[in-house]
């Protein structure tokens, strides 16, 4: 994948100027991080991407291990506020599978927009040192406790599957939705078909089937599980 | 994660002690790569990792580079390997639902076996020179091939929901099942319970929902939309 991040200017929207470097840098170390890895990440080619003069960095970071640290938590620091922001905004009476559908939406826009954020952190995670991990742990538990409420918001309310096991539901959701970043192309299909898709495949994979016409709707009976289909060979 | 790669020993099932030695190097490679990333694996590290001398791995690889670019490519070769065998034992009248649900229980029995290098290839990926990608992006390209191939036989024979973009659900699902290796811990919840849980979810995540009592089975009406479930709010 060779996107190359928007580039910043300054004074388009009143920032002051020191703040849309700062944002500069840490884009293009995002951008070097995601595709030099932790160990490769070198200053210079961090400067040569935000096309600043490589010593202007320390003018904003004390150190290529802050510059890191920074682009691994803040990825997902922003990801949290603008899901939860979209969910705040919600009718109060709005059903808990609607709300993980809201969710799908917000994490798969927020996420495809700071694509070298995600893959950064989806590639580096394991990789750092400790102390430059602690924060980045820490968000992303954040992050997980919010949709770990979604998904049992939806299991007492009854509106998940009785089969599925919440926890392991909830990782192979937030992979599915982590991964597209690795292999979304805008060329092949546009950022609307990858949120219904998975919006319908989130779901449909999650929800009670709907009852058949005539049926009583039974939205308390979280253990009636759905038969396996038996197709018709192909 | 701290999971300890199978410390493989000379001689307990007739391999030679060459062809053993040269899987333990590659297991640790796995190993550290997974862990330091491209830019940061030594093979001090990987001759610790794998109990033997440094100099010792020259006799079996000729660079650092070689040793990793079939890290790369054999965990995806294997994996293909192996979820084709379990397709090719299937009766010939499996149904393509069928068919995908033991190609998600064969490809995470797999992977979360050889968590390394499923870890080591998620994370670099993205950051390996293009000379040493050549191999594992023709791997990568087989196994998505044979993803596809399950995918577009569901879709032509009906069972795929005619709501989903077949490349766009086929990423998601081998999105979902890659990561994985990232999260799961087996001092949580049993490998059986994440298969289990995965094809509920891509089951029903992929397929037209199940006909009401009574009702005529069509499994050849691919565009027949299940509509949204009206939950009540919790």
């Amino acid at each position: 994948m060779t996107k190359k991040p928007a580039t910043r200017k300054a004074g388009t929207n009143g920032e002051p100027k020191s703040a849309l470097t700062r944002a500069r840098i840490l884009d293009a170390t995002a951008h070097v991080l995601s595709r030099k890895g932790y160990a490769g990440t070198r200053l210079t080619d961090v400067a040569a991407q935000a096309e600043i003069q490589a010593p202007a960095i320390y003018y904003y970071y004390p150190s290529r291990e802050d510059l890191i640290e920074e682009v691994m938590w803040s990825g997902i620091t922003r990801m949290l506020e603008h899901v939860q922001q979209v969910l705040d905004e919600l009718p109060a009476d709005t059903a808990p599978m609607d709300r993980i559908d809201a969710a799908v939406e917000a994490h798969l826009r927020y996420e495809l927009g700071i694509s070298d954020y995600t893959t950064a952190a989806i590639r580096n995670a394991g990789q750092l040192p400790d102390e430059l991990r602690l924060r980045y742990d820490h968000e992303t538990r954040k992050y997980g406790e919010l949709w770990r409420k979604l998904f049992e918001d939806a299991r007492s309310s009854g509106a998940l599957r009785g089969d599925l096991e919440p926890t392991v539901a909830r990782m192979l959701v937030m992979g599915a939705l982590s991964w597209a970043a690795e292999w979304w192309n805008p060329r092949r299909e546009s950022l609307d078909t990858v949120i219904k898709t998975a919006q319908s495949l989130v779901r449909n994979g999650l929800a009670e089937p709907p009852a058949a016409e005539g049926d009583t709707v039974r939205p308390s009976a979280p253990s009636r599980r759905r038969r396996k289909t038996s197709e018709s060979p192909a």
